[in-house]
């Protein structure tokens, strides 16, 4: 970590002039009375930027919120859990239209500087009567503490076990601002975005230009590099405010360095904080593709690799199976010589020249290492200079359990 | 199925001119000693053919079967259980060649009619000593009887629960012949093969080029429409002997048909019998995409949807939930109009037009029908003529279970 980054505590309200809100609309459907829709307000409006999905099944509220970032400016996300207000036409698309409405009426601020984000159950038409209710007493409860932040990251929960935040402190020459933010996401996690929404904030005076491209690199290297299950949702988004309230202005090169770096820092964690949240799952692992044609022929293999049922159950069974490893590769449809591949957990090899390599105690050092909750695995094809790193996750019996039925979110 | 088919008992030995033996080598590393060597024998040097693994990494004794059959002919397949010799290198490559070579002595043929079959765990280096008394013994017990070759397809079963046969006598004029054959595999299953092995045998007179146009159009139809687990493995096999015992010859363009015919039912009986014996798995899935753009688009489509672990976890909870199925195809990379996609289950509407269109009642039916052993999921993209079928499995707790090490392999 770049020594002008000091993490801190706090979310979404950690940098200066933004506050939040949640209440409990009984968008979910079975279960307790539950927080299901939050509020991030920035005090003025602020520099906006987003990342969506790449399904082509997109839900309304990311096409209502990729229309109104083309000003590249925001004041404020709703958010709500239960409900994904995906695959529901034209009435879904008017309940986004009205959700954002009934904020921006509240707020007193343009509609088109509000974003919405939903999560939850596809194809079911969002409860509007108990929402919008639910956006004005937000809008009257808004708060600017660290609670209140985690609060939010609360409330848009579905299959999460646990609230997802990170912020740092930034010092850029005498002077300072903060960035923070807050993730959801276990499930449904994939390259290319995931069932995952994600709201960072700034108190840096970022144009909208470099936060647009900013967020986009940014993203390339953290949630685009996680994958639970391989499936990409309808509703993924990642959406950065920044609102100038600390008056550090990022313009110069040095500046805008330590900019990036702080929001690498901040996805880098909630990323990595998904995966490790991932449903059912036991063990995070670290995977590299190393020696492919090129980078995105390392890509492909890493996926093909990550998000092999055979090879994650290997995992989950703390086999350091790089047999299936090897195999996975093999079918990934990018070329290599598998007489040259070498493949190392933490350090150690299993595999080089495509065959096994290590005798009883080497496998059962082998062993150890792959029952442990983390470890690196590194397959080096030797065959040229692209390389690719995904964080992923074992699949085990408990997955398969969560996901037996969505009824109960 | 055509009137001129009809369905026998048997498998390899159901043609004239076959025989089988199996012995137990003691290649299984666990457990009691089991039968896991087979040998299957023509009289007479047969046609062959062969389709095989489209994984990068191809197992020893795929190499060898390919080279094997480039001259068209084949008078013995030599099959183990255990061991997959994959991943093996050199040393792998020279245990094919010295278990071929084997086969060919005790049966004096010539070496390259010898064709090799491994299957079991991938990067162990076979144990040439038990193998190669084994294959003497099974040359000296060759039969030509229905239980010999129930044995033999009892011999290469790893994971699968059942024995694998399927055979037709067909009536050609007035005359008959007759075709049968065995596969295993339940696991590592996809399209484009799998960890599957098949051989089939047939007493008609079929020209090697003829023979090698079926099997590569049958298997296209059949085999690599069934998928498990999305994982394709090193070492796939599907072989074909044809050895004229039956004296009927196939020459005109009516013979063509009934022999193609023949071939696709016992390919469509053993490759349906692979799927509905997937590891853990508790439904058979008969998916068809329909209305895309083009076939591979269809396929493309086809293939996300049935190798998505959410839907296959919803199909495993007997939830018929479309959203995912929607979702899966949205990340295929075909494109389609998800405004104009229809779903149904069991020829009920589950969504239309991209949305759920059933009331509880009709849920309630849909849920009757996703909680059956097997049903038919139609998805209608309404953008085209293209169509692809697919069958395939859920994903259950059992099979994570099952594949949490391959060390009981």
């Amino acid at each position: 970590m770049p020594s002008n980054l000091r993490r801190i505590t706090g979310g979404v309200n950690a940098a200066h002039g933004f506050s939040s809100a949640t209440t409990a609309c009984g968008i979910k459907r079975t279960g307790p009375l539950r927080s299901d829709l939050s509020l991030v307000a920035s005090d003025t409006p602020a520099a906006a930027a987003g990342v969506f999905t790449t399904n082509l099944v997109k839900a309304a509220p990311v096409l209502l919120s990729r229309r109104h970032l083309e000003n590249g400016k925001a004041s404020a996300v709703v958010l709500n859990s239960g409900n994904a207000n995906a695959c529901t036409g034209e009435p879904g698309m008017r309940a986004a239209e009205v959700m954002a409405n009934a904020a921006a009426l509240a707020l007193d601020v343009p509609v088109d500087e509000v974003l919405i984000c939903s999560t939850g159950r596809i194809g079911v038409q969002l409860p509007l009567p108990k929402i919008l209710p639910g956006i004005e007493t937000a809008a009257w409860s808004l708060q600017a503490t660290p609670a209140a932040a985690t609060n939010a990251a609360k409330s848009i929960m579905t299959s999460d076990s646990v609230p997802k935040q990170s912020a740092y402190e930034v010092s850029v020459g005498k002077q300072r601002f903060r960035i923070g933010g807050m993730a959801k996401g276990a499930g449904m996690i994939s390259p290319n975005m995931a069932t995952m929404l994600c709201v960072i904030t700034t108190d840096a005076a970022v144009s909208p230009a470099f936060l647009k491209k900013s967020l986009g690199e940014v993203v390339g290297k953290t949630f685009n590099c996680i994958t639970v299950d391989g499936d990409c949702s309808t509703n993924d988004t990642v959406i950065v405010l920044a609102n100038a309230s600390s008056d550090v202005a990022i313009k110069s090169a040095v500046d805008k360095k330590a900019f990036q770096d702080a929001l690498h820092s901040v996805c880098a964690d909630l990323s990595r904080a998904i995966v490790a949240d991932g449903e059912g799952t036991s063990r995070v692992i670290e995977l590299t593709v190393k020696g492919a044609r090129s980078a995105s022929d390392a890509h492909l293999i890493a996926r093909a690799i990550a998000n092999s049922q055979l090879v994650k159950c290997a995992w989950a069974g703390g086999d350091p199976n790089w047999g299936r490893i090897l195999d996975a590769a093999g079918y990934a449809g990018a070329p290599f010589d598998p007489d040259k591949v070498e493949i190392t957990y933490d350090g150690l090899k299993a595999a080089e020249k495509g065959m096994g390599c290590q005798d009883a105690k080497g496998e059962s050092r082998l062993r150890k290492i792959a029952a442990k909750k983390e470890f690196s695995v590194v397959v080096d094809l030797h065959g040229g200079k692209g390389e690719a790193r995904l964080l992923t996750t074992d699949l085990t019996e408990d997955y398969v359990r969560l996901n037996l039925t969505e009824f109960s979110l």
